[in-house]
């Protein structure tokens, strides 16, 4: 681990179904949860349509800005199913069955079973590497810094876990959440003066209302755990004059 | 309503809390389903950091390229509430105390209650119109075709149904959703033809796991009944077909 570099990502939702509201995401949250707790900050997430020439305009730019990418959705064995496709075309190479991926296909569907639909699932953009998992023998697959997972969310956990030994990762982004017991409006002015003196540490605030009325949860974060224990003394002092004023 | 035009949005959400997976989003899907029952093509969500400038640049590219942007997230009264700040940069335009909602906030937060934070919150962008709604004192607005909406998803909806009225619709996308009692890549090969032969819906395919082992729902989309209902009589036929090679 280099301490001093910052890896990024950004997460690429292709399909339909997650614009039209019928299928609720829970991909990307998921994903998020897994690389922040490898050092791996996720700095965009994008949702687009079954729309090839969409893809490719998403993928180039997210793939020029962040180290690394992530794509689910849009892999398997119908027509619906272009992302491969898309990603040929945003990279410039060709695609075709793949023997391995093929191969891989064989060992479970035997004989008119593996059909020109489920052979789909083995057209593999040229020079990429396959992401072979233990959920799905139809593969996913890693080409330049493009990770092409599927959109089953069992599946992509699976092809996900099969390529995070592979990525480079950053110093740990630490964070520790505080119930301020106030409300947000209330610690709002003296909390910005805290961000103000601690620019190594990022001070969020989020609202939220329980049965006992409103509250806010404050959250901390930062690389360096000396800056963040410093920014939260400050914050808990802080708090204590805050509850004394309100119920003064 | 217009039956020839299509009208398109975008959902940006704002904010780390999601990108780093703390907060699981549930905004852009409610979004999504009311936009989708009322005519409205939501065509793009992005979610991006508590970061000014990229904030900047994503609401630029959204507002060029579809009819309608919603935000959410980043206008309340803590230092990293800086969604208001970015839109008003991203139009061009000055940003003050509006009138209008200081003193919508006075009626709630009386003397020293409506603090420096509080009226943070009353900080709109030159030219926008507020967003008065029934959750919250404190408004969202909007600006050209950028609509800025709360992050906490009370308020959120509380806002979108008050700007609902305002907006211009399209023809509605029909949806039909068939359970095909088959695995995806059993009905892949004659499902792609029957989208050939009818390019005026759109055919998803959507495979899930139960206690009863793979399936997938077949939805089938399109803005004119009569195309939806050719459509579905033959994925049904198909069906009834796919299911007898299957058992035989």
């Amino acid at each position: 681990m280099d301490n001093s570099k910052i890896v990024t990502a950004a997460v690429l939702l292709i399909g339909d179904e997650i614009l039209s509201g019928r299928t609720k995401d829970a991909n990307s949250g998921w994903i998020a949860e897994r690389l922040t707790e490898m050092g791996i900050d996720l700095k965009e997430i994008r949702v687009v349509p079954d729309d090839e020439p969409v893809i490719v305009d998403a993928l180039n730019a997210l793939r020029a800005r962040y180290t690394y990418i992530f794509t689910t959705g849009g892999i398997g064995p119908t027509h619906d199913d272009i992302t491969a496709d898309a990603v040929a075309k945003a990279f410039g190479v060709g695609i075709d069955y793949h023997p391995e991926a093929v191969a891989a296909l064989r060992e479970i569907f035997h004989g008119d079973r593996l059909n020109e639909a489920r052979l789909r699932m083995a057209r593999i953009p040229f020079t990429a590497d396959l992401i072979v998992n233990e959920a799905s023998k139809a593969p996913g697959f890693r080409i330049g810094n493009v990770h092409v997972l599927a959109g089953v969310p069992k599946v992509m956990q699976s092809m996900f876990r099969a390529v995070a030994p592979l990525l480079e990762t950053g110093p740990k982004m630490l964070s520790e959440t505080i119930l301020a017991n106030a409300k947000e409006g209330d610690v709002g002015t003296p909390l910005g003066e805290i961000q103000k003196r601690h620019p190594d540490v990022s001070i969020g605030s989020y609202p939220f209302q329980d049965e006992k009325g409103y509250n806010t949860n404050l959250v901390i974060r930062s690389r360096s755990a000396d800056a963040l224990a410093a920014a939260r003394a400050e914050v808990e002092t802080m708090l204590e004059h805050v509850k004394v004023t309100v119920s003064a």
